[in-house]
């Protein structure tokens, strides 16, 4: 009998056969300025690169993909403040189908658009758990669309789980493997990969101090929800679900929160020394280094930057 | 006997030997969304990735590393408001010298603390040209050390001109190579590499039209310098040299002129899609494709991303 992480990374690798054509394999970057500093060697895998500007459009790709065609024929479904919604709607698009995307009518203006420029079919609701909810029962029902959660879904954590099992291929000699984690699809995906590929890698999730619901459930063992979270790293804002805190629990090695100021610190940092568009939510790992520079010297360091969907006019410096 | 441009390309590829292990071998990249929009495969050589942020650390490296031990004792010296004074800073600090800087008062923020950062010697003038040159005149007379023109130095354009060695090694179907044109260093380095390597390429210019001296001299056969020029490519306010001219004006086949909200709309794009830091420079050879849709279509088009560096504060949108 397979153990539950070989089972689960046969389905990270049966993810990467099925939407490996259709994504990007990213890019990894480096920089002697951000290593001298941080006293690492700190590889950095590019997801803002990827299509959507997001590592979502993995989840969202595996997810679509694995549809029967009776299935994909009634379009599918989501709510989403962002990138999974933008990930859904491209993805239905490749497939020829149509995406239903629930969105709170306050999402930043270059969320709403690329949403729409996919083709998405959009239903804007006030931005409270109820209205979301009330609206996307609704909208399923009209449709007969297949609901895909933004985080808590197998398949979409294997979808996610592709970045790291690219990373490693590329990188082996990772000692230290770093993501950011918000309801923890990326996070779970990254730790199977991470595990089984290399068992002695450390797995560390970054977490904003003001949406700390993940590293409060980690430490506690028990799911813990945020209440009305507060941070700039508006990809981190929802909670562990009862599909990625599991996997985390068992396979994460640890969750270190950062300051606001950090996170804004290490975006900068990110833009200035290495010429790329991150988004707060992907500085939050690096944001942790520059918070500890003894937490970690001599390491090789992998960091998976999660995005570059920013609102230009909206800029934190 | 070796014709002339062959003369040049031998320059290019010792230059080559000369900076390789200390330059970056830039990424090229690619965007479906820039290549949809503008009807071309479109590929982009990213300097902005470059150490300094510039291709101009290829020309310093290259004229740095020429010295004598003996010149290099005195150190080295240059005026520049910009990527070509922390190029040179770099270039000095590698071979152990004292970098000798001329800047103007009115210099970007970003660009002096760059400059000051890789521990050189500044000496800032008032924003003239005759100020300019007498504060030079003074330090050299000072110092001893050598002068590294930005541009008018065939040292500096053979570094310049590995930037399209690489590119066309990388890529051998270019159709079309373009490059931003300023002083002329960067142009007629890469027209020399694309025209030895290709000869059937063309090599096309982009220019502000608030700063065309190239563009009038290129088809007016003679120099006919800039008075007073404006515009947002703060890297491209400077005329072409006697040395540059010349080479431009036999191996490059045009110079486009584009306007400004051409060169920030090109900017945005570039960001947005393809989530890279760009100065408004680089933008310049995608604003003439963005302004001028039907030149090309189907083409193989490479760019030269000149630069990276903006004031983060500072953002024209």
């Amino acid at each position: 009998m397979m153990s539950e992480l070989k089972t689960y990374y046969k389905s990270v690798c049966d993810a990467d056969e099925r939407i490996k054509s259709f994504i990007h394999q990213t890019a990894v970057l480096s920089s002697s300025a951000i290593n001298k500093i941080t006293g690492n060697k700190i590889f950095f895998k590019c997801e803002n690169f990827q299509k959507v500007g997001a590592f979502k459009f993995r989840g969202a790709c595996n997810a679509v993909f694995s549809l029967s065609n009776k299935e994909l024929a009634k379009g599918v479904a989501t709510h989403s403040s962002g990138n999974h919604a933008a990930a859904i709607a491209l993805a239905a698009r490749i497939k020829g189908t149509k995406a239903h995307i629930v969105m709170p009518d306050n999402s930043p203006e270059i969320k709403k658009k690329a949403v729409a420029g996919y083709g998405a079919n959009i239903t804007y609701c006030p931005p409270t758990l109820e209205a979301r909810e009330s609206t996307m029962a609704r909208v399923l029902e009209q449709t007969g669309a297949s609901f895909i959660h933004p985080y808590n879904s197998l398949q979409v954590i294997c979808g996610q789980g592709t970045a790291a099992k690219e990373f490693l291929t590329e990188i082996p000699d990772l000692d230290i493997l770093m993501a950011p984690v918000g309801g923890g699809g990326l996070l779970s995906g990254t730790a199977i990969s991470s595990k089984a590929i290399k068992p002695g890698i450390k797995v560390i999730a970054g977490e904003p101090k003001g949406a700390d619901d993940a590293r409060k459930s980690f430490k506690a063992g028990k799911l813990i929800p945020s209440v009305s979270p507060q941070t700039i790293a508006d990809g981190l804002l929802t909670s562990l679900g009862d599909i990625t805190f599991p996997i985390i629990l068992k396979y994460v090695d640890d969750i270190i929160t950062v300051k606001e100021k950090s996170i804004i610190e290490a975006m900068r940092f990110v833009w200035e020394r290495m010429k790329i568009i991150i988004e707060p939510s992907s500085a939050v790992p690096l944001a942790i280094l520059l918070e500890n520079p003894d937490l970690f010297q001599n390491k090789n360091i992998g960091i998976i930057l999660s995005g570059g969907n920013v609102d230009l006019e909206n800029l934190p410096f």
